[in-house]
């Protein structure tokens, strides 16, 4: 069963992700390490005795949709409850309508914990607070007056409206349309697919945002506006009214995250019945700027899912390391007890684990080192924009690696478990199914490497992840004057791994300015794994030089002299690679 | 939907395992290129049209126990009935049996296509097969005559009945036990558990090999004897008699092949009713020597789960690009059709095809060769015994590669789907589910990368290896002499990865020889992965100059200039990365 690593979480964002600094200089106003404690202690303590413990009966309960309403598992309800009577949906929501305001940092530590609990009970407020940004940066004062507040306390719950059978990936090909009442509102008619948590019984009304066409819209990406479109009205007096035209018609029946009810939407069809069909509902922003609205949470929301990764890795790593230290199976060197060995003792399970282990810990250094950098962009001015830029460049990274992470340490941890990591009821196998979509949704790990090599590389002229490399390399230096024992290679290994980072990048860099596009496509999945691997390396060497720790020495050092060796292979990929996949790739489309 | 591959099954087995020349030779006996052609041509109708429309009803339905019956998903019989019927149960069952004795290459082939078809039907008459060795290598010719043939036909099906649940990966924990009746026969009492097709409907007989101990065997593995225990006791006439006392008592609830009944044998609990408890049973081989009897057939289970991952590969991968040729979304260059491109023009996109198109091309090689070197093993003498440490030697890499790269490719798979891969019927997830057992049982991944390390380096002295990578080097050479154009860095980077190979090699060996065994323990795995890596890059090469076309020398380049790369940072792993593994482990072990 998952205990929340509050000491772990609490030492990544102060002395690997930078939050005790950021504290120090005052540059997250009044916040106290001891609040920070605080907090994380007691998230901890609900998502490890509250949440968890409802994670098998959600996975096998599942939601489950009848005549239009969909029931959550037995306990959920319960479950989501007392989570916002602990405030835990309102932690950095906005001080103005009951938030707290605190920074993103606590935010997505947070957010590791519910999704460690149960991914599909953390995706859902996720989607919440996507919508509580949009409408505080977008939406008219009425609109705020009348939402906000309960988004922020989570007393209604957000969706987000975007994908349709037809557009997925590529946005510009949503059909969705609303059209002007006359009086301020809009009718909003179409399909909406893979909504999450679009229909539940969590809470008493759910506020969708929904993108969609206006009548006289431009084509493409610059045609789309968004909307807000209530399941009920809202009186003036702030009760329920009636119902509105927008329906779920179907649940998926899907690999993982079971309890997450993923909905098709149907708006305007006329099930409301009473007047004329359409659902009604209201701008935000401006017209056909509907995707600029969206893009402003985007990063956010990037990062969370990039959470759910991390989430999954430390779970299935608690997990695998609690079943290895039990099972017992044949002789180990090392083990002097009576009878067979524990298998945590067995070499070739160690690797396993320490894997598993040292990817976990690099992903959510990048994630929360992200996180810090959006907290510090709030500062305005040059500085701002500098750590704009940081959290701009380390988004994808923080979304697709984390992500990648969770499948990949997921299957180890069924691995480690042999023949019971097979059976569902050992809990390892639902780690392994709800870990798989979190590289596909909020922009498959694909686009987030395209992102990042055709957006991110180029800002600040290049210069801005050429400076990031560039601390990253005084973090090697520092840890050469260390003079710390048991470091081995790693100094001279993560100075490889930097040197091919920076190799990759100014060749990137040179096929985006200069035409090469197809090769820079058809690098940037390698790309991204090796700047995370790269950049890893080095948060665990900064880790392990602030505390000086055997045993943060010993896992930094397992890293550099076993995982970090990839990323020249990757470098490799990355700039020799793109011709024969050309070639070879004449042969996949269907004649 | 899948359809069988054959003629890349049937160039693979010909050009790169060595079929075409093992015939040409006369080392096959009387088979001819014409019966190979026919037997792949209908075997692959058979998987096509019969097996694989049927997967999906497998998966939903699972099979269900009632009453210790159980009953298989609908229509699940009558594809077994017709699959028997068509003779390929006893498709390379001996010959005096009524099998049709045909090599161990054709079976594996036609083995890929069943559990392409579905893994949960094609793993049930693996168990069938090996019983089959078992009782033909080892059992009184009594035996052999009541039930061999019904067992090569496949009117009767066996079982394995090793795993406990103290004693998985280390059978020297067994317990169970075998007591002498006094008429040559034994009362078997005890619990075996993950029994593979241990209860169902498919056949009126079902015949279970079970490990059990005598009650003065010595302790460990020297003291476990194997035993006949039929689910009917068989008459005279060959007529089915009264039951058995050996019933199951549940069936697992697991991640994949729900359809193949996974389930608790309990033995000599009096379940049967009438007289004494104890479920009688017949000696095979020697007392105390069941272990013995067990491993020789081990390598073919091993290599008949190894088809497993290869096959899952093959359906995943057809199916990922089934999808990018008909998904559209977005722009891309080299796509001038009328609106959004295919996604399969997309660079991203085809990587990820290209390198489970290429996984599965050398996980395939490797597997078919390894089947080959067990052909031709049959010859004996000095020749046989080569060929003999060539099947030891390989079986481990067929069965671990190949089924990591089952999953490895299955994700894949998922994820080039986007959305719709997380959808339970669009049917990748359950190739991702399927696939994550095959790692697992017939002995996990790592004990078979520690297998080969301890075991099949040291063979002959450690030069059959050596021996075996310089026939990958010739077959570098060859490419070098051929003048073929579009290899690009082929050479070269197969060449290096073949050093990688060898300097590896020589590091194992003189640890696994000298004292270094928890260094090669600890680097098993790492190299278990080189080893297949170096050797698939020259099968894509071997093949790539037998076929001379475009397409083949495509893929070969494409694996040589992306993948193959990772064989440094693996050797690095294995001969660099053993002391930081063994002072990270520490923190481990539970205090």
């Amino acid at each position: 069963m998952y205990r929340a690593p509050v000491d772990e979480i609490a030492f990544t964002l102060k002395h690997v992700a930078g939050l005790q600094a950021a504290i120090d200089a005052g540059s997250l106003g009044e916040l106290s390490e001891d609040l920070v404690d605080a907090i994380l202690h007691e998230a901890g303590r609900f998502a490890t005795e509250e949440v968890a413990p409802l994670h098998g009966i959600g996975d096998a309960h599942g939601a489950v949709l009848k005549d239009a309403a969909v029931t959550m598992p037995p306990g959920w309800k319960d479950l989501y409850r007392r989570w916002i009577d602990g405030g835990w949906n309102a932690l950095s929501g906005p001080e103005e309508f009951g938030g707290q305001g605190l920074p993103t940092m606590l935010g997505v530590a947070a957010l590791e914990m519910w999704n460690s609990g149960s991914m599909a009970f953390g995706i859902g407020p996720t989607l919440t607070m996507g919508a509580v940004e949009a409408i505080e940066k977008h939406a008219s004062e009425a609109l705020k007056k009348t939402y906000l507040e309960k988004l922020v306390s989570g007393e209604w719950m957000g969706t987000m409206n975007l994908t349709e059978p037809q557009a997925g990936s590529d946005l510009a090909a949503l059909r969705a349309r609303a059209e002007p009442v006359g009086d301020g509102t809009y009718r909003v008619f179409g399909q909406k697919i893979f909504i999450t948590y679009g229909e539940h019984d969590f809470t008493d009304n759910i506020v969708h945002l929904v993108l969609a066409r206006l009548p006289d819209a431009p084509a493409g990406t610059r045609g789309i506006s968004l909307f807000l479109v209530p399941k009920f009205f809202v009186e003036e007096d702030g009760s329920l009214g009636a119902r509105n035209d927008v329906f779920c018609s179907s649940i998926e029946h899907k690999l993982g995250i079971h309890a997450s009810p993923t909905c098709t939407m149907i708006y305007g069809d006329g099930f409301a019945g009473g007047g004329q069909p359409g659902a009604i509902g209201w701008l935000i922003g401006e017209e056909n700027k509907g995707l600029a609205c969206m893009f402003t949470m985007m990063n956010n929301a990037r990062l969370a899912v990039g959470m759910q990764g991390v989430a999954i890795a430390e779970t299935a790593t608690q997990k695998a390391i609690a079943f290895a230290n039990e099972r017992r199976q044949g002789k180990a060197t090392g083990y002097d007890g009576d009878g067979m060995a524990p298998i945590v003792h067995h070499p070739d399970v160690q690797r396993n684990l320490l894997t598993m282990k040292a990817l976990t810990a690099i992903a959510r250094a990048i994630a929360y080192s992200c996180a810090h950098a959006t907290d510090m962009a709030h500062a305005g001015g040059e500085a701002g924009k500098h750590w704009q830029e940081r959290a701009n460049l380390l988004t994808p990274i923080a979304k697709a690696f984390s992500t990648d992470v969770g499948v990949e340490v997921a299957s180890m941890g069924v691995q480690v478990h042999g023949g019971m990591g097979f059976i569902e009821e050992t809990g390892a196998a639902s780690l392994y199914r709800d870990a798989r979509i979190a590289p596909i949704y909020e922009g498959t790990n694909g686009i987030q490497a395209i992102d990042l090599v055709t957006r991110k590389l180029p800002q600040a002229g290049g210069d801005h992840v050429l400076g990031y490399i560039g601390e990253l390399s005084e973090v090697v230096d520092a840890l050469r004057d260390s003079n710390l024992d048991g470091f081995g290679r790693t100094a001279d290994n993560l100075e490889a791994s930097l040197k091919d980072f920076l190799d990759a990048t100014l060749f990137l860099q040179d096929q985006v300015s200069d035409g090469g596009l197809q090769q820079a496509l058809a690098g940037a999945t390698p790309y991204l794994r090796l700047f995370a691997l790269a950049a890893g390396g080095v948060y665990l060497a900064k880790g392990a030089i602030a505390e000086k720790s055997a045993g943060r020495i010993a896992l930094c050092r397992f890293f550099a002299e076993n995982l970090v060796g990839e990323t020249r292979a990757l470098k490799e990929r990355v700039s020799l690679g793109a011709e024969s996949l050309a070639a070879a790739a004449a042969a996949l489309v269907a004649a």
